[in-house]
């Protein structure tokens, strides 16, 4: 399914080609996240009018509601939600450990482990004391957020959960940790996370001529494991890498800095099969986005560019981090677009001052235009990087960024 | 500004046509309710896409926010919101006297007299005891819901509020009475009413040809008071309609039922001009617009529509009160689009099991498309009620509709 096109000679950065039943990535691509089976504030016929390529669910949230066999039953998630672009999920197992982690740890909220994520909401009926989650070499029994009913996932089930809602990706199950897990700890979920990647292939190998599947033609990813030390890291992706992936994730904790996270990404790539997609969970900052694509990452999905426009953050290139806040006083009488080198909608429509007072009044309208923007410049930005690496000159573009910014 | 296209035989149901700078209005219309110069949840290019004719905004709140001389600056509503289509502004009396009604009744809430408004927000240095409104003859002196701060407008200071905002149709300041103002009260404030909408017409005169406005070809309405008391009612009419106002608006309290409210219509609507249009304040119920209509108001405004569809209501042709509630189980696994007949886009690209699930997961896109297809289907249904009374068949459109509810 991949296609490297073009390995940059001073760096790990590469550009191909992602081909898939609902049409072909061409990567270094920006993976919006569409957890529910929407871009947050933006219906799917915007979002392939931006120039967003592909989107990642989660079979964690659309497992709890509506349910995989709703999905199933309207044609998959492309039926269901009339996005008819690639689309990838995730396994839902960031999502599950999540749950637990906060009270092995004794840190109390989830939010302080994992700042970047939503938190999960607290079910009506929640027992204080019951943990949510407990861990088998089977698989993980949880309670669901929003009933408290019982749940179980196992790499078997949640291959099977991933063919019925029929993304063109899929990601296995696998053990996340966090980092305030131990070395013992993480090298004995990465060691289960391996013996489920196993499990999930063959799960995955029974029911491939299934017909009973939205999506015939679903490509499924392993996940690298290994916290932030070195050997583990090596061992998972030696191992990970080995298997019969169509591509490998890079997922778990990523350390407690940037300059651990690109650690991890040096350790971790250049073990893995050069002929396979690399997929980078959760990040999405333009720093990271360029430290990233340099060390040879071909995807990533991050939830902060939409969540920071709803919050009035959108990207201008140039501006501080790249970024201003449109709730700011100076934008008030502000005629200019947010960006006038952008051709999204919104800045073909709107000034600041307009967007600056849906912004401030609670307006609904804001979430969609900020959003729209946000994933505009970023796609564009991914644009400008592929057009680079294929003339040799990413680091050109990552030092004018860096100079910008 | 008004042209009488065609008055139907068996009813005082009319055809026109509102010729305003901004392109025409064909009548009867509905006026979709911008209050903050945005349609909750949908952005001007898309309400123009819908086929929506006219939006009403609000001066009271685009004065508290973000304040005239900003919208102003930017080139009045038109430019500042990106709407270049007929816009009305209304005066804001309804939410001046609202805040001062619940004390005045005792009632205590403002909700529970005005049940179809939204409440203003309590500010956060709101003191207890101090009343928020407070009536002289030059005008009505109240305190700001988002500072507190001390406000004042008067007819004159209205006027020039609505010049600086630049809609095509703007209304006069009136004191807005109440269902529960008796007969004595209502009567003062309708004579007050009176002398207020003179010194409108003489401050709109005097700034007719100011060229410091962004509008120069606005259309000022007057306000016909009374409440639910025929010898008001009647006299407002002949006061308000014999003044040179371009158009007339039916306000206040039409009563306690929708019979009190279609007597209001009976009383008034023969006393005013014929070469005039006519506006009614604040209706927006299917079975209420075929009683306005068939009375002869020309257009209407009502933010019900847009409400109930960010509650998951939408419009059906057909069903209980031509309604589905979109949070229904059963349509859980229903892949027809809301309205089969329905050309919007949101009929055109999504199932009602898509939406419920948007709905209730909280997804923001939901309330931009349920918007989206209770505005078309009023739009739609408008063109019907035009083409009905062009044939003299207006009557037989509306038991249509009575017998499908």
């Amino acid at each position: 399914m991949y296609e490297l096109v073009h390995q940059e000679k001073n760096s790990r950065a590469r550009t191909g080609i992602i081909h898939t039943a609902h049409g072909d990535v061409l990567t270094p691509a920006f993976v919006a996240v569409a957890t529910r089976a929407s871009v947050k504030a933006v219906e799917p016929a915007a979002i392939e009018e931006i120039g967003v390529q592909i989107v990642i669910s989660n079979s964690y949230h659309l497992h709890l509601r509506p349910g995989e066999e709703t999905i199933a039953g309207l044609g998959g998630l492309h039926g269901f939600s009339g996005w008819n672009r690639p689309t990838m999920t995730d396994s839902g197992g960031f999502q599950v450990f999540s749950l637990g982690a906060g009270k092995e740890h004794g840190v109390g909220k989830v939010a302080s482990i994992f700042p970047g994520e939503d938190r999960p909401r607290q079910p009506g009926n929640y027992k204080q004391g019951r943990s949510l989650v407990r861990l088998t070499e089977e698989g993980v029994h949880f309670r669901s957020i929003i009933d408290g009913s019982d749940r179980f996932f196992s790499p078997e089930s949640v291959i099977e959960l991933e063919r019925k809602l029929g993304a063109d990706i899929i990601l296995v199950l696998d053990e996340c940790t966090s980092p305030l897990h131990d070395y013992a700890y993480t090298k004995n979920a990465m060691a289960r996370t391996h013996r489920w990647a196993e499990r999930a292939l063959a799960a995955f190998d029974r029911l491939r001529d299934d017909p009973g599947f939205p999506n015939p033609d679903q490509h499924l990813f392993g996940i690298v494991q290994g916290g932030a030390y070195e050997d583990l890291r090596t061992e998972s992706a030696r191992v990970i890498g080995g298997m019969d992936f169509a591509g490998f994730a890079i997922g778990g904790s990523l350390g407690k800095s940037k300059a651990d996270m690109y650690r991890v990404l040096d350790w971790t790539i250049p073990l893995l099969p050069d002929d396979k997609p690399r997929h980078l969970l959760g990040i999405g900052e333009i720093a990271d986005i360029f430290a990233a694509v340099r060390r040879g990452i071909d995807t990533f999905d991050c939830a902060a560019p939409t969540r920071i426009a709803r919050n009035g953050t959108v990207f201008v290139k140039g501006a501080p981090r790249h970024r201003i806040n449109l709730r700011n006083a100076r934008f008030r009488n502000d005629p200019r677009p947010i960006d006038e080198a952008c051709d999204c909608f919104t800045c073909r429509h709107h000034s600041r001052a307009y967007l600056r007072h849906l912004c401030r009044t609670g307006e609904l309208s804001f979430y969609r235009l900020a959003t729209i923007h946000n994933l505009r410049f970023l796609t564009r930005l991914m644009a400008d990087i592929r057009t680079a690496i294929a003339a040799d000159r990413f680091a050109a573009l990552e030092e004018e960024w860096k100079a910008g910014g």
